[in-house]
């Protein structure tokens, strides 16, 4: 068994559990409950991960491996099927960049986010507009790219825009993101009902 | 040609450059002076990054390419030489884990730095004590890992450490992470006295 370091809060953990689960491989991993916070550096972690991150994995032969990339790649190398991320170019480049501009927007969410968990006093509000600017872009791009993304197999360029998509539902369901974007709208529908994504569906639990 | 959008300060960029520089690619790319900071999304580049983030990178064929992992695998290939990227398991996952590392401890180092620039009282003194913390524990964990690093084929793992620690002395020299690292210390003296990394020093123009 392969174990990870999980937190059903992370969106970078759900991107690694989801691709897990399209290739068949989620019931080799053991999913350790594990709370990081950007205050709060996880001591236990910092031996395998110094930077106190999720997800972080242990494969079998003990070797460690982060981040999300990273886990999802080595995930994609251990099956013979139909592959997450495209071993020739240009697929592999179009798949990788979709994947960049997913885990970006997490990225920016992440720390919009954490600035709601400053005191008042302490909020800074020419990042939020900063980070509402980006965010509005990346969803305005994703709308054009609808078609495109339609149009090829489902890979990891799926899963991290689907995934941010779905964060955005899950901590800033005020933003509205589907306001004015039908065409994402409905590609996410069918993204939130794979049976990979079902069984993935974050909670707060803390 | 190939168009990167650049800055002199970006340490992603960096690596970026003295990768294209330790391939024979450097020839090959136009850079563009590109200003991105937190709270200015540059609005021109958002038509093709909606993130607004560097390295970004136009192919010679239009297609549009980031983030600073996905641009090193690019560029990786375009030539025919030794590669920055091991194509075979599981040196490729060293590589891999490596560049995420050097990578994380560079996101954390531009938050840090970021923090400085908001007004004295939006500045988070637990989230100051949080970055340093996981900046110690890198640090502590590569001057474990100089034996290993030192006896592997210089790659995109050892630039992106490289990187990391070199962007500790442009812009956290208080910080003095050579203290009770010789090896490290050592180790880094060897990667900056290369050419590429001599070709592309951080200077800060604003």
């Amino acid at each position: 068994m392969m174990t990870l370091h999980w937190s059903p809060r992370s969106p970078y953990v759900r991107k690694v559990m989801i691709a897990a689960h399209e290739i068949g491989l989620a019931d080799r991993i053991h999913t350790v409950r594990t709370t990081v916070a950007a205050t709060q550096p996880h001591a236990e972690l910092m031996r395998i991960n110094p930077q106190s991150r999720l997800p972080t994995l242990e494969a079998e032969d003990g070797t460690v491996v982060y981040d999300s990339p990273v886990v999802c790649e080595y995930l994609d190398s251990l099956h013979d099927g139909p592959k997450l991320i495209p071993a020739a170019f240009p697929e592999r480049l179009v798949t990788l960049r979709r994947q960049a501009l997913g885990d970006g927007m997490l990225d920016t969410l992440l720390m919009w986010l954490g600035e709601r968990f400053r005191p008042a006093e302490k909020q800074s509000a020419p990042h939020i507009d900063a980070w509402r600017v980006k965010t509005r872009a990346s969803v305005d791009a994703l709308e054009q790219e609808v078609p495109a993304l339609a149009a090829s197999r489902f890979d990891l360029g799926h899963i991290a825009i689907g995934v941010a998509l779905s964060y955005l539902d899950f901590r800033f369901p005020d933003e509205r993101w589907r306001d004015g974007h039908p065409r994402l709208t409905d590609w996410h529908a069918g993204f939130d009902a794979r049976p990979s994504v079902r069984a993935n569906v974050p909670v707060d639990d803390l």
